[in-house]
């Protein structure tokens, strides 16, 4: 019987991607959502560092690479779909945000509102020297 | 100025969609990802109960409707993008899985292959009647 190889059992969408959930392994916190094709997905678990693909720029996406934030992977899972991988991460510098926040769902539903309520641990210009 | 109705900030994707994350309060534990259209997340704010969109059956689907795993919702967030939602939730029946598991992320990448690592709890046949 030939085995099936670890990507191709993987449910790419019609884009060939495959939306990707970071969580801190320590606090548990879900970090970010954000997308992988094939190629980001082996890096991924080749090198143990998130490496995303970048719908907005159309390329890879190595979590980290300005702003030194890195993500360390401890573990993948595939749901029972085969259509969402979720990683366990240690996530350096603490921050896993574009806005320097902690995590990336910091808008909390009050009232009908979007309510930010986590601060911003790390100035962006800083992160991205802009 | 005006004010943006909440559902109106949500960055919807080309099929009027958002992927939402469920997340077990009490444990941490990320149990699934699904899909909303506007009315599935207005559904579930105003009812407390998540209830999302089937992409598979293309209609709204009340998380628990057949299986009474229903999932009391405790709060929602929205990501940095606004095209994500996150959902702390308390999942009732312990089994978010039509599997019959926990959550729905029990496959893990061990040696280049998706290897089960989680127990049925509940017999699927039982939960659907099927």
């Amino acid at each position: 019987m030939k085995e099936v190889h670890w990507l191709d059992v993987v449910s790419w969408n019609k884009d060939g991607l495959v939306p990707v959930i970071a969580q801190e392994g320590q606090s548990g916190k879900v970090l970010m959502l954000a997308w992988m094709n094939r190629e980001a997905l082996q890096q991924t678990a080749f090198t143990g560092e998130a490496i995303y693909w970048s719908r907005s720029r159309n390329c890879l996406w190595r979590k980290g690479e300005t702003s030194g934030n890195v993500q360390k992977v401890k573990s993948l899972r595939l749901d029972c779909d085969n259509d969402t991988v979720l990683l366990e991460v240690e996530q350096m510098g603490g921050v896993a945000c574009h806005t320097g926040r902690h995590h990336c769902f910091f808008q909390v539903l009050q009232d009908d509102d979007w309510v930010t309520v986590e601060p911003v641990q790390k100035n962006p210009e800083e992160m991205y020297g802009i």
